[in-house]
């Protein structure tokens, strides 16, 4: 079923005020939640915001805590994430990042002690609103086996980049398995198999049955060995440049995962002039890329034919979930 | 065979010297190739040495220039390459990053107009070797396929992160297809099947053979659609930030490959004080990825095993590239 924006996004809000979250906040943290449902991510929108909910209800997830400045170095900064809500705390973290390239030309936040910042895109798209170039990622709870191995010791440490163009910012936002839990979990939840090998089963195979690499936690990083040495050294750099936890210390509980480290940059290309115009050198080259034979999608394309439908007819919910966090909103 | 470490640096600076090259930079960017041979990158060290002097030889590459820069705004720099040597280019431009880096915490310069800069490990060494966090990328001639489509148009675009680490540092490079050409050529070298499908052959086959990978010129994107995306995402940010040229407008022939963006950024953890030492959290990460069954390696282990193998017992030399080599630097 599909809902209007506006009614999603308030549900959502009025949810939050009643978990005891300040008026402005709730606004916020329920508009990136059903943003990510409006643009095809429901993993990280509604459908991840019945948990949320748990975690905030167990105090794991601080309604009223703001990030704050531990230290800084010119361009560079570390803040201490006190355990606020993810989404809140890395959108802070962004707009922290795009000040301090609005002065140096490039910025940076290293975010500790965080909690899931649910859709990482979020953040790009963000950035690229603001005309500026945007690179982020975070660290999670172990949940992919590194290569040689069959145990989950690396997270899938999802990564962003965003350019933005006047008729359609390029955003990437691509968890390093090469499904994401949550992508896995919606193709498992329509019994579809997924359109290539994303793990490997209990047996040690590899599969394209999503339930079956859920069950046996063994993902596929992208790219082999490639993948799972990306993930290592994402989490390194989080780690070390917020001082907070690497991926080893981060609860395997999904319901736990807290504590997180994440790196926000932003450069801003006016800063060197106009003629480096990212939107008339993305124009040219995704000209290239969808001439001739075979159909190309940038990444973005696909979120925005997404996000149009939305906005036409409404956000797609799933009527359980939906009923569930309405009647969280109610009384 | 084997050959002594400064014999074949002497050689390479050697040749360099005859095809016109200064002293002091003969010796430095001899050292760059001599030290690829050594980690056993052969590909972009002494292997790929014959082509560096016929790229000389045609002028697409200027032994006597230097970059220079063309715009600054605080922490970020764009700089022209000028069409120099491409290993002394990335090296200056790291060195150049790393200086923001001392003074702003964190440092970039976009770099265009500039050729292959050979194996990218080596600006990851460099700048951990200094104390920094350094990642670049550089974009290449179209050499991949999008995900979609069967001709090259994105390139493979080598992506390296590197954190310091006092007991060997932690450096990836990889190129963004499952195998880079050089490895691929390697293989079948050797005439062995690749470990994982690294491509397509002519018939659009999923293959292990690196031959038919190489003819059909159907590379696979690491992770499929998400290395697709991430190699065109890093392509347009290295051409807006350099205002140099995307992969689409770079020579599809080997030989003709020239005028290349990259992107240099270093990060500086110590000017945030000594909590997130990089050696204090990647010993504990390291303990627990490679603690527990299976055979883990981090990214640089390789390179270090190798590295001490050839300053024990010679650097591994393809003998008649070899030949051909010292035969260029005699006379």
């Amino acid at each position: 079923m599909r809902v209007a924006f506006e009614t999603l996004h308030g549900v959502l809000a009025a949810s939050l005020r009643k978990a005891g979250m300040a008026e402005d906040r709730a606004g916020t943290c329920a508009r990136l939640f059903a943003e990510a449902s409006r643009d095809g991510v429901a993993s990280h929108g509604l459908n991840r915001f019945p948990r949320f909910l748990r975690m905030i209800a167990r105090g794991i997830v601080d309604v009223a805590a703001t990030p704050a400045r531990v230290t800084a170095a010119g361009a560079l900064e570390r803040w201490d994430g006190r355990r606020g809500p993810g989404n809140l705390n890395a959108r802070d973290a962004m707009d922290g990042a795009m000040a301090l390239a609005r002065s140096h030309g490039i910025g940076c936040i290293a975010l500790a002690n965080t909690n899931h910042w649910m859709r990482g895109g979020s953040y790009g798209w963000q950035a690229a609103d603001a005309g500026m170039i945007g690179v982020c990622w975070t660290n999670t709870q172990p949940n992919v086996p590194p290569w040689g191995a069959a145990d989950p010791r690396i997270g899938n440490n999802p990564l962003v980049l965003a350019v933005p163009r006047r008729d359609g910012h390029i955003v990437l936002d691509m968890a390093l398995s090469q499904f994401s839990v949550g992508a896995m979990a919606a193709y498992a939840a329509r019994g579809d198999a997924l359109p290539v090998a994303g793990g490997y089963d209990e047996g040690g195979t590899l599969t394209q049955d999503p339930a079956a690499i859920l069950a046996s936690r063994r993902l596929l990083p992208i790219g082999f060995w490639k993948g799972s040495g990306l993930a290592f050294a994402l989490d390194l750099i989080a780690a070390a440049l917020a001082a907070g936890q690497a991926t080893h210390q981060i609860s395997q509980d999904p319901e736990e995962e807290t504590g997180l480290s994440q790196v926000f940059i932003a450069i801003d290309p006016a800063s060197l002039g106009s003629d480096g115009d990212t939107s008339r050198i993305a124009d040219a080259a995704l000209e290239h890329l969808i001439a001739g034979p075979g159909t190309v999608r940038y990444p973005g394309a696909g979120t925005l034919a997404i996000r149009a439908r939305s906005l036409r007819d409404g956000v797609e919910v799933d009527p359980a979930i939906w009923t569930e966090v309405q009647a969280s909103a109610a009384g």
